[in-house]
């Protein structure tokens, strides 16, 4: 049985769990905080991040999230993620890194720290021009979006793939934390809602992180 | 003919540079600045980073280093460089990862941030405190490579893979910077000095950037 370390806003864990939901691969949840690592974890991952995945079967730890998910594409055939010819493959990897890198640098990361890591580590408020910078950048990165999904079926080509996975799991973070409207971005909130219906993200957003409580529209699927 | 849009001292176009060298695949370098990018870059590349490679007979425009290295390893067969089984492949990627994110955080970074683009675009001098911290954080990243190599013949295992290419890209960027302390890393510093003999690397140690002055050891295969 495989294990993910995680907690439930992590983006990058959000990503595995839906690629392990498509794919149809059980898991179990190990709750990890990585602002208060437990004792064994940086033997888990150098790094300090999550997702960590472990099947104490195999013998096998993975870390880092684009590491994994490419193991889990090479090792489980179904419902291939990063698929296509060379040229499309790499197109799949170009947007899931804008996701991992950009979207979560711009907007993810500061809406965290602000309305999460700020509330339950620091004891502080949170900084509204941070916030209000954040929701203007996710304007952006939705405009691009929107522009994708103007020319093609999914983010990357004609089928869904893993692109589509890491930007779910980065906006449905931003969406639980209140950093994302919607007005104006009818391409984007269509294909999210789609998103939202399939059987692999129910479970996401069903969660919740402690104390924090998403807005009313967050879990539905026309919300 | 293949064009990388690249500066000197960007570590990923490093990375992806050595590993067209290994391979043997040709290519022309392009400038590219991304804090002065030319008019027609953020069409190339919607995150706004080196490198971008480019192919204007294939029709082919990559961005995202990772996205980048994986296409030349499912393209080009000579010279494998994420190679083995699906274990092997998993952690290859998680020290590519850690190199590119965490050593980049926290030592290439600040010092491109402090000893480049302070010097050439900010016109400001260094901040030393960074400047500490970062060749302190080096030291903690140097031991971890250490013992890495204690335990195999390369970083990520029995040959040389695209995590040896990452971190001799990072680390090459640093020392030009004056980052790298060696002393206590005999075991890195050996490995980075045959490094520094291949024929890939060669054109690299040999390139300056700008105003700005690599030490004397840097570009010495034993220094």
């Amino acid at each position: 049985m495989w294990q993910i370390y995680q907690f439930p806003l992590c983006p990058f864990s959000r990503k595995i769990r839906l690629l392990m939901g498509e794919k149809g691969i059980a898991y179990d949840l190990v709750r990890e905080d990585p602002w208060t690592p437990s004792e064994m974890f940086p033997n888990l991952n150098a790094a300090g991040t999550t997702p960590v995945v472990v099947n104490e079967e195999k013998k096998l730890v993975l870390a880092d999230s684009r590491a994994i998910g490419e193991y889990f594409e090479e090792t489980v055939d179904n419902s291939p993620m990063i698929n296509g010819t060379a040229a499309n493959r790499a197109e799949i990897r170009r947007l899931v890194a804008l996701f991992d890198e950009n979207f979560y640098h711009d907007v993810t990361g500061p809406l965290l720290m602000e309305r999460m890591k700020k509330r339950i580590v620091y004891k502080q408020p949170p900084n509204s021009t941070v916030l209000r910078d954040a929701m203007k950048n996710a304007h952006g990165h939705l405009d691009y979006m929107d522009w994708l999904i103007d020319n093609r079926p999914w983010l990357a080509g004609s089928t869904m793939s893993l692109a589509d996975l890491a930007a779910a799991a980065q906006i449905s973070v931003a969406d639980y934390l209140g950093g994302i409207d919607w007005k104006g971005h009818e391409q984007t909130r269509g294909w999210y809602s789609v998103f939202k219906s399939r059987p692999s993200f129910r479970p996401l957003l069903s969660e919740r992180m402690d104390v924090i409580k998403p807005p009313a529209h967050y879990a539905l699927v026309d919300g």
